[in-house]
């Protein structure tokens, strides 16, 4: 009935459709397997993709030729990119999403490719053959064949679903749970864990009063996460912004002996950077507001999705607080908030491939690796479809290094640390952050992208031209000298300092307070060099030129710190004969089975001087 | 946590749409409650709107101010009117739909409404106080209070899917079904029975072979359902028409020992005339083919309706049995057929509004009735929302009859006769057919709908204008005669016979051969006449004009055969005191109620001498 796939994807979320869309772009024969074919892509949490660190993800994922930026820049409401009063590191482009089209988006993506299958169903096991995973086993008791399998399961498997004293079993409301997987695992030799997170209430836009709410609009000239040549927007999306009060947080204490997540009935760890609002006001006690972000389902519907108000509290306890937050005073919901605990295997037991060390060729990916967000999601199932691509026709790993890309980080992070709890990006868990910008994300991947099939010819000529142009103008603009009364009146309007001499425009973008916007207007000869490239090729300059310093510096960092990542160990490397390092570094080397002594290096409770008893072994 | 609302509608289908849009726009405050926001108004099954008899419904709905009619067309991607060549009692529109944004169309249109709310959750039970209902119960143990409750529960009380030996519970395949209310109705005195469906596996269009079937498309001037300014549909998709053979029917036999039909583990009476392939070659065993009607999702989606092939056998056998279709040789299948079981009520249980002999101001509309098909559930909706709104403002009842709609015939039949089997419209249920056209369902319903505050002000004046323009268009036909040397070249040139002498174009368009749009071509006095009047009035008068003696003898018969209709019974007559009644008759009497003698001669036991008795003391 099926024919042997190359790859088999469990699950079509984010990082299921990334995995597929990945390996088939590739080449390979894929068969993309959910539960409900209605429901693929679909938003669970909040409209909205990208923010801080993850929006950054989102540029990462496009440059290498994924499609999470695509499809978000394709049915996107509002765009803002956050951070701009500060360095371009901390940039991070979000957009609020249409939340059924972005849906529908991703499943006519996937659609359009040929190499993609598609199968309703649930799946309840692996094949397995020698601690190698040969396929899936089905509900209806099918044994679908393939070379590789991506675990993209999210929060269904076991998913029990809790609001105040009720709880049931499903994977989203209304949907079910799946049953199978984890048992078979955990006979297998997988280590699994639980973890909850959990949802806000939606409302009714029609009972909101906006007057007494801050309108939150998009940007004036709205950007886009994908390099490629996807729709600019037009018509934005307004946002709004409230507060939570003390009359709030008292009738949400009304619950609190009602709460699974405080009588001990939720026993997962949640989101710590995206708490229930009632963990917000148990550990916050002496804070009296918390601020709540409704964000727009889409263009027209009443929908809205209150975010920072996610809770497990009993439905009557939600809807009394929320009619006490301002612009809430008539508010109807139309759905209750909940939380929902679920099955995790700790990253720990996988490869920086995304492949287990247990079972070969079977790749996990989102959150069944304990990670929270869309983003992350996407990421790690770009990372294990192309990889589950590459194992399956015989081909190199394909790994990014913690400087090259924070999916680099991600997994790193996952596969060396673990996670106790849902593993959410920021910029501060990058050590490289001045490296890893959203701007350059092209210029760090779309060759990587494009080696290995993935990204187009097209991108890459794209990402070619934009580094040789921004090169060029960088040239020009240090051999490119201004006379002082051609300029100081200018610089005077600028409160900036008179030149005496001749001076390069390198130099006088320098300062803080010019930049090739403003100078632009200043001076005509600038003008007339720079009105030869695109707004891309000049951003990308004017951060090489203010920044340069930073990130030269930060570039030898990263060779000094990552020079280690180039000493490869074999992974079968026999820790056991190494007496002098400790008996907690050699219980997690042998577990962990690093690849590089870098990796090794950043594993929990292995040592810089077990490090150098390794390196010494290494060296002879 | 909620108001008080007027009106309850639990499910948001067809049916629970329909009513919950038609009780809000009369003026009630509408609580919607469904178990997943996100699958309102979804096709279950296939993807297409109307058809024989059933678009006729589809016009009644539109003509009384229902929505199915706008929302087919908004998003019909086909348009055919079926039977053209046949008299005007049989032209049937059909439309194909795209699945996706029917739903989307549906809840757009019913967020727009303000006077809807929405609720996503279970209902578990009712509320009830003194045999009469006051609200719903919910699985998180809420109480929601309303004056009427309208329960639209498709196939999900208890549902139960079947593939193959496999079975599990489910409303739909992916979602959960509901528990909780039939085991309530039943303590409370309501008999219920299980009836089962079916659904045909989904296939990826992009590997049919289209070369090897029959290419169906839409008509060249596609009309549509709406006789409201809806949009003209443009770009039409084909449906493809293949044939089952032999070798396919042995491929299905092959799992006949395992299907639950043949097997004894259905036990529910499943719809006759769609019934599942495996049933139409074990009933007729001597047919050696059967068509099959391949019917697109969408504008651009790769999946595909197998209408046709319904089926229960196991998925292998299936997708074996698919293969061996011509055009299906490399078929790949996305998701699998299957049956579903559900409970129901007999209808026999209801009034005429449909509100339940048991329980005061309780509604049922839709499958839940033993019914099948989008539209009857759509119009015993729009039925039941009229009069739960009515109910609950203390207005009359609102009951159409047999000689005024096929929604009269169909709750008509429901109530009378009950039904074993999933029970489906046909036009020949009606004994009016003539009269129950497609074309004036407008002239038949719009005052009605319009008096009851559902159909708009403009509806009734464009209905107005309608019956208007075709009655003066008939009598300038029926005064306007043209000489014979006019018009007797063209009637020669369209084999009609020579006139001698001035003839009324009404008594030349009474000929067969002639029509509207011919004679227009040929006579330019005609010609002048009719450009003064729309496609619709020439239309109505062209059809008064050929069928009017038809028409004429259905009306006489309608009278007479109806008049029982206007003789009054009081539902609570006392039918033990007529001794000279048969005893079946004084049983179905107590226990239908029937509130007119015409309804009472309808019951199935019920006697023309039981009528004879029964008249004789209304008339004391």
């Amino acid at each position: 009935m099926f024919e042997k796939y190359d790859v088999i994807v469990v699950g079509a979320g984010h990082a299921g459709c990334e995995a597929a869309h990945a390996a088939a772009t590739m080449g390979s024969k894929v068969l993309l397997i959910t539960m409900n074919l209605q429901t693929i892509a679909q938003m669970s949490c909040n409209p909205a993709m990208g923010g801080v660190a993850k929006g950054q993800i989102v540029r990462e994922i496009d440059a290498l030729g994924g499609m999470s930026g695509i499809v978000s820049d394709e049915t996107m409401i509002q765009f803002r990119m956050l951070n701009r009063s500060k360095g371009p590191a901390m940039w991070s482009p979000r957009c609020q999403s249409n939340r059924m089209e972005f849906a529908l988006n991703w499943r006519d993506k996937l659609e359009k490719n040929q190499n993609v299958s598609f199968w309703q169903e649930m799946v309840t096991g692996l094949l397995i053959e020698d601690n190698i995973v040969i396929g899936v086993k089905t509900a209806l008791g099918l044994e679908i064949k393939a070379t590789s399998v991506v675990l993209t399961n999210g929060t269904f498997l076991n998913g029990k679903i809790h609001i105040g004293e009720k709880n049931f079993g499903g994977g989203r409301t209304g949907e079910s749970a799946a049953f199978g997987i984890t048992e078979q695992l955990i006979s297998l030799g997988f280590e699994s864990g639980r973890m909850k997170t959990g949802t806000p209430p939606r409302v009714d836009s029609r009972t909101v009063n906006y007057s007494a709410m801050e309108e939150q609009l998009g940007d004036e000239n709205p950007e886009k996460f994908s390099y490629t040549n996807t729709p600019k927007l037009v018509n934005q999306n307004s946002c709004w912004i409230s507060y939570t009060n003390l009359s709030v947080h008292d009738e949400l204490r009304k619950g609190f002996d009602k709460s699974p997540m405080f009588n001990g009935r939720i026993q997962g760890l949640g989101p710590r950077y995206c708490p229930s609002v009632e963990d917000k006001i148990n550990r916050f006690a002496d804070k009296d507001s918390h601020q709540i972000f409704l964000e727009p389902e889409g263009r027209t519907t009443i929908e809205m999705y209150v975010n920072g108000f996610s809770t497990s509290l009993p439905e009557e306890i939600q809807f009394s607080a929320l009619r006490k937050i301002p612009g809430f005073e008539n508010i109807k919901m139309l759905r209750p908030g909940y939380a929902i605990e679920y099955d995790f295997f700790p990253p720990t037991q996988l490869k920086l491939t995304l492949e287990t060390h247990i079972i070969e060729n079977l790749f996990f990916a989102g959150q069944i690796n304990g990670t929270t967000g869309y983003e992350e999601a996407g990421a790690q199932g770009l990372m294990a479809g192309i990889n589950a691509h590459r194992k399956s026709h015989e081909l190199d790993t394909f790994i990014l290094k913690r400087d090259e890309a924070y999916i680099g980080v991600l997994i790193d992070d996952l596969v060396n640390k673990g996670t106790e709890e849902p593993y959410r990006m920021f910029t501060s868990r990058a050590e490289f952050r001045t490296i890893l910008r959203q701007d350059n994300a092209d210029i760090r991947l779309t060759a990587k992208g494009h080696e290995i099939g993935l990204a187009s010819d097209e991108r890459l000529t794209n990402v070619k031209k934009k580094i040789e142009k921004s090169e060029e103008l960088y040239k020009i603009l240090g051999e490119t000298k201004i006379n002082p009364n051609e300029i100081n009146e200018f610089l005077e309007s600028h409160n900036s300092a008179s030149i005496r001499e001749k001076t390069t425009f390198y130099n006088l973008l320098k300062r803080p307070e010019l930049n090739i916007e403003n100078v632009k207007i200043g001076n005509s000869v600038f003008e007339s060099i720079v009105n030869e490239y695109t707004k891309d090729e000049l951003e990308q300059t004017e951060i090489k030129i203010k920044y340069e310093k930073y990130i030269e510096k930060e570039l030898l960092l990263a060779e000094k710190l990552t020079k280690f990542d180039d000493l490869k160990i074999n992974p079968d490397f026999d820790y056991e004969n190494l007496k002098s390092i400790s008996i907690e570094a050699r219980q997690k080397l042998k577990k962990l089975k690093p690849i590089t002594l870098g990796q090794a290096s950043r594993i929990s409770g292995v040592s810089p001087a077990d490090i150098s008893v390794i390196m010494l072994h290494l060296g002879r």
